[in-house]
């Protein structure tokens, strides 16, 4: 991203040459992510993040598809961006109906589709949950949602927030089926401040940053150029290592779950252990609250948290943990840990090590 | 913002020290913008650039104040980042009344107040015009909009869109007696995708972006951080070196100004020659288009506009002109070239050059 902060700094909306450079490299990073989307270039939309990505998604498409109804699914154990949204939008006479997962934390495909009504507009549904790492069957519901579109005699459009899968899962939008798609950057090693919604062809959306005629009119505001630039080739690399890197995650993965079940006493797995996002683990220790646990591991150079960043220091246990029906003093206890391609196995033993003591010694204190 | 891009890369919102790192980063910054604005660093609410600080004021205080009124004033010749967020909550049933300039692009006081009613709520008036450059009486326009806030017995919210003032004009919030001001780092030698928004304590606001309790609730999604610290930065610097380099500019616009005069005949200056921006030059040349003046230029290696960046390309003249009463020739002949503290002698006399001898080919052309 250097060359776009220090010497290619044109206004890409301006018609000179300095400004036309950095379009063309606009154009370029457009090009990269519809590759790895499989879409067409033109259904990018760049964005400041997940975050907005998942309001203009949910809002574009509502405000839109208005006076065709004001009903929307989505379910219980979505990122806040997503419910935030869809509580907004009950203020404004919307409906929505929020669908509950199973105690594994998975969403089936049959609760979405019973759910649908004549004046359903929209369906959003996570593709991977950022806290217990369920993965959803995406495709299935797209599936179904087509049947029941053509029943209620509208379409019904999908959104998926998709911001934990790049790197782990596809984000092929048509092998998912999908209209709309949220990315962040800052989640597959590109800058905090930028992301992407993928919006398919002929999507009804009014755009919620009103201004300049900028992404063709769906999202005003000066283009943040080096962020799209860094995020394009940061998403180029995590789909370009994808199988690789996920393999080498759901090994570690299975081995550091493996481990602290023998370990340690009353370990619990939380969220599904097979359709499951390959970097992410989530634990609770039995009778151990996350909040000295997570001093002592960041004590030993251990970065970990109980949920997710975004409600971290909220005294509330997690709404995904709630809505799996866990018990509180469970859900307070859990701990989520993240891996990645430059895990290491000495790193991971590290871990298992230090777990192990501190939840001992945090026991004794007991 | 090198550090907060590779080594500091934690989000602000974790709990772990990498995290927290990050997190002082963003106290630091938003110190560093409250001094520079004289207010309090919880008054400052860090976005993804101008428009949507623009957006944001004006969605965020209509929306919360919707029970006392819904009428809102504006000017024409805002930002369409401000006038299509006004045209968006027409659509919701707000009634905007938007005052027109006198043929300087001057926005009296009187002409504000004299449009308020029982049920205004907000008003949004730009400190400095970005396509003239002419300066309005914000503080004026303050000291009479408490005035009348006590006849109609409630507050009046009182908005700026101050894009184009850092470096140029004091942003002080109190000096100027405004509740909300909007800041784009870009426009200030900081990176694009990123802008801040204050908001006065006590200032009622609904956020526009849900989601995670970032900013105090007041905007969700993951800071840009990096972005954050650089605009932080950057505005430090344009307020220090303020007074210097605005007086370095008006020398060089002035004598840009009385160059091109004698130069050129047929010149005219668009906006008000004293009430105007120090780093803004907007002229007319008589029967030339701009569109093949600014290629010449840009053949040249001098970098000009027509307009605004945000509205390049279109074909319609500009907003700002036709509120002024020009005749769409005069709008159509409109070049705009801005100056900073780094432009020199030299560079100027090249500009006149050049401009001098591309207008007397066109006109010869023609």
């Amino acid at each position: 991203m250097n060359p776009y902060l220090n010497e290619e700094y044109g206004n890409p909306s301006s018609l000179y040459s300095l400004g036309q450079n950095a379009r063309r490299a606009l154009d370029q990073a457009r090009n990269k992510c519809a590759t790895v989307l499989g879409s067409r270039a033109s259904e990018i939309v760049f964005t400041s993040g997940g975050t907005e990505s998942d309001n203009s998604a949910i809002m574009g498409v509502a405000f839109a598809q208005k006076t065709t109804g004001m009903h929307i699914v989505t379910t219980a154990i979505e990122h806040h961006a997503v419910l935030h949204t869809a509580q907004l939008l009950e203020s404004l006479g919307y409906e929505i109906t929020y669908v509950e997962p199973d105690k594994k934390g998975l969403i089936s495909a049959k609760s979405i589709v019973d759910v649908i009504r004549e004046d359903t507009i929209l369906v959003s549904v996570m593709l991977a949950n950022n806290e217990i790492g369920t993965v959803q069957p995406i495709k299935q519901i797209s599936d179904m949602l087509r049947q029941k579109a053509m029943e209620i005699n509208h379409p019904i459009y999908f959104h998926t927030d998709a911001v934990q899968a790049p790197g782990a899962l596809s984000i092929s939008v048509d092998d998912l089926g999908v209209d709309l798609l949220s990315l962040s950057a800052h989640k597959f090693h590109g800058p905090k401040g930028v992301g992407l919604l993928y919006l398919r062809r002929g999507t009804p959306f009014v755009p919620t940053q009103a201004g300049g005629a900028q992404e063709r009119e769906r999202r005003a505001g000066t283009e943040n150029v080096a962020g799209i630039v860094a995020m394009s080739v940061a998403l180029e690399e995590a789909e370009s290592s994808r199988l690789e890197n996920s393999s080498k995650c759901i090994a570690l993965r299975n081995k550091l779950f493996a481990s602290l079940s023998e370990r340690i006493d009353g370990v619990h797995i939380n969220g599904d252990l097979h359709q499951r996002l390959p970097n992410n683990v989530n634990v609770s220790f039995e009778g151990i609250e996350s909040e000295p646990l997570l001093m002592a591991l960041d004590l030993n150079g251990i970065y970990a948290s109980s949920g997710s960043a975004c409600s971290a220091g909220s005294l509330e246990p997690s709404h995904v943990l709630r809505a799996m029906k866990f018990p509180d003093v469970r859900s307070r206890a859990s701990l989520r840990l993240s891996l990645s391609s430059k895990t290491t196995e000495d790193e991971l033993e590290q871990v298992i090590n230090v777990l192990a003591e501190q939840v001992s010694r945090i026991r004794e204190l007991m």
